[in-house]
């Protein structure tokens, strides 16, 4: 499963060079994630009422071409890797009309409990969190 | 009293005009203000333990010059007004080398139980929180 | 002409109070006023293009109830108040389904030349935007 | 060279999970960087006055331990690897008090000139950028 999202770029997230400041990316991975995790039916907030926290442990990230005012990008998320504690997603911006790549990444997330110590991904979870390749070279 | 830090813009708060975007203003105060706290002997940090939540409820702002990336900023913060379930606060931001006046602003609190309903200020909260006049027009 | 967007409430908005992080309103309220002003057959973008710049010269704003993580919120935009170099924007944030109102407030923009000096709003631009009256109290 | 940075953890940090967000440290490593390059001798502000931006290109992080509210952390900040065309900057983050370590990472920047296409670094910045071995594994 390969979710999208399509974001406007607001005024917000530009900085002085005309582009947008690289930590924004790392806010657009997250909500691409979140619709991920909707979409397979078992959202990030339902999951946090369980008692699983899903802390980012691991960030990577390349940036291949400036996102600008008002653009409007499409970011695409994935689930690279699973394993029994953590989970990595992958991420592919691009600018929605041109379909130019802007940057790729991945990130890693553990699960913790309430009192954020690490535990296993609940079965039921890692049911729903199926790897597939990766769409494009990350 | 009055409460000063002293600030370094970061590129990340500065937006595609070349300025500071205004929403950081409110993170500035946000900064004036926890330290206007410590400097009363409470931190904010010990009045949350104590179950104290002071939430944000009205933000008044004038901006009148621009902040711009690498200038030292002072933000001063004192406190305006009190009452029983809510407290004032004030805060003028200059840059710090020339002293020129970039903004002005105030915003009040209401106090909080942890349930997210309004509740009296603690009194010995009350007694730590002096309003002064304003050392500049807000 | 009354504006209005649909935002998802994003994790990074959260603070640890368990609710959106009061500077987040600004931001959505900049995301507002770019679609009230793509609306009027304008976009902000082409304006800057054509070298009219509009920056926030005043902010009013007051919280009425807090947004939570994943809620859906509306945030509705018109212009209150026009005059030769400055135009103020009125704004309701709500829950976009329970409809509660979460946010009232009001910014005030003065129109800069690319150097940054108070210019008249041109009249093609003062044309588009035309104030109504307040839906909501502000 | 090693410079370092202390900063203290304000509240619009924080997320609802209770600790930083994790998209902050990419902006105290922008601040930490800053700093670095104020220590050689010349600000970032003065290299783009002299018309060469540094765009980060690319960004690996590891969050090992969560910085909370009004923590007190300590950024660290050194030149790794050092090309014609490239600086990599290492950073190590820890709890100023503890001297727990809480992150580590590192940024790759390429030199962009003012029309945003990539150039070789000048040889009198390359002067100014000594790599050194990594003080902390990042």
């Amino acid at each position: 499963m390969i979710s999208a999202i399509t974001l406007r770029v607001n005024y917000s997230e530009t900085d002085q060079m005309g582009v947008v400041y690289h930590a924004n990316y790392l806010i657009w991975f997250d909500r691409a994630r979140t619709e991920l995790m909707r979409e397979t039916g078992l959202t990030y907030k339902e999951l946090e009422r369980q008692g699983v926290y899903l802390a980012v442990s691991e960030v990577k990230l390349r940036y291949r071409a400036a996102a600008r005012y008002d653009d409007l990008v499409r970011v695409r998320c994935w689930v690279r890797d699973l394993a029994s504690r953590r989970v990595t997603f992958g991420y592919a911006v691009d600018e929605a009309e041109s379909g130019e790549l802007l940057a790729t990444g991945e990130t890693s997330l553990v699960s913790l409990t309430h009192q954020h110590t690490v535990t296993r991904i609940p079965g039921h979870v890692l049911a729903l969190l199926k790897p597939i390749p990766d769409p494009v070279r990350v």
